[in-house]
């Protein structure tokens, strides 16, 4: 039998605040096992291109990221969150260790082809080192991803880090049993987005099918819940999405 | 015997403009056996704080760090310029991994106490693991370390990249035969500054300090040359101050 891993990801607005990322990092630090983290952090980096005067544009969701915009991305995820989120579960003695798609070559990616939208330095996953992320796992490390990968010609490039969590748990599925949680601000996938208790226990892909016809799946929760199915077609045993307060007590939304 | 180890400290202008960067990691890409690369950024960091309004406060050469300068150093050193080097590094075929002190508690330092000045989140090293080091480079990988590093209480702290190199190289000198190289813009410790051929080819302590009385070797050349005799009786068998063209062809200054 695998060992157990479990793989956060992280996004939203819980990164965003002080109060909220300390309490994740709490609830991740007591998750039993063999673990990882990845990280977000859209809104932040907003945030610095406003301060830096530059616009931010997004077409179906995405960042069109060009050469300025993938420079304040590599600060903002890579620099300041990963960072920050390492050095705090540093002080929860969990021995965690920050990279990108591009150290140790971790994850190879291809920038999205020019179709109706240039979306710039943005990356499409293309393979994922799972040997290097299973040593450190078995050396007692903590991954912790941030949302960039790259090309092998010296290009950073932008990837959505529901994608990433999302090929990671595929490939760790062969040396791991795993056990993947998309956390975010909602208690799940929602069947009334003002109505934290509509939450929709169990997803199979008939049934999302029925809820995007429906309108009741829609906008941003399609690509997250996409991904997710991807990882479980590719042999991912267990997804949840939830909230923060759902890592540990369970609930959230099953992808069957 | 030990295997050597080649650990290059790159800072200055070489790191701030593209092509002089790019023509450094061709060569550092080119060094056989292992090898480590440390970096610094204090002018693109000066930079961007200046973009965003935040004035940059120096004392002693050395950057005061209050709460948004840290904040500055951490996008600045871990994200654009640390990932920007790994990836290049990726494209050359280097194995590259960015750290900061942080990861894999890596390096512990001390908040610096406070006495006449606040120099705020910058850090005197504690301790370094070398085995973490020494296993990256026993499996191919080339550590590129950031100049933070973190308190074991959930703070990054900023910390010398001149002193990140010596007290590496120094810990790393029990397993390696180590070769410390601080490479930057001149051609190595000069006895006129406007006279690039004027290299002090090697340098004792004793010649130090008369050169020091003499007022020969002053201002940022002092910490510098601090580090390196601290590395050099910490057991580093070679150390050179040099430009990136020395990297391979030799000359500079050596400290005996």
């Amino acid at each position: 039998m695998n060992f157990q891993l479990t793989i956060v990801k992280v996004g939203g607005k819980i990164i965003e605040e002080p109060d909220s990322l300390n309490a994740l990092l709490k609830d991740f630090s007591r998750i039993a096992g063999y673990k990882m983290l990845i990280h977000g952090g859209g809104r932040l980096a907003t945030e610095l291109a406003e301060k830096l005067g530059i616009e931010s544009k997004m077409a179906d969701g995405r960042r069109i990221t060009d050469e300025e915009t993938l420079k304040i991305v590599t600060m903002v995820y890579a620099g300041w969150v990963n960072k920050n989120i390492v050095v705090r579960l540093q002080a929860s003695g969990v021995d965690a260790v920050g990279l990108t798609g591009a150290d140790m070559n971790l994850i190879v990616a291809l920038k999205r082809p020019v179709k109706d939208i240039d979306y710039g330095f943005v990356g499409d996953i293309k393979s994922v080192n799972s040997k290097v992320l299973s040593n450190f796992l078995s050396q007692g490390f903590v991954p912790v991803l941030t949302p960039l990968t790259h090309d092998g010609d010296g290009n950073l490039l932008n990837t959505n880090a529901d994608s990433i969590a999302a090929e990671t748990a595929a490939a760790l599925a062969y040396d791991f049993n795993v056990r993947l949680i998309y956390c975010f601000e909602k208690n799940g996938v929602l069947r009334n987005k003002n109505d934290e208790k509509s939450v929709i226990s169990t997803l199979d892909k008939e049934l999302y099918q029925q809820y995007k016809n429906e309108g009741i799946i829609k906008d941003g929760m399609i690509p997250k819940l996409d991904s997710a199915f991807r990882a479980r077609a590719a042999g991912v045993p267990e997804i949840v999405i939830t909230s923060a307060a759902g890592l540990n007590a369970g609930g959230g939304t099953y992808i069957q």
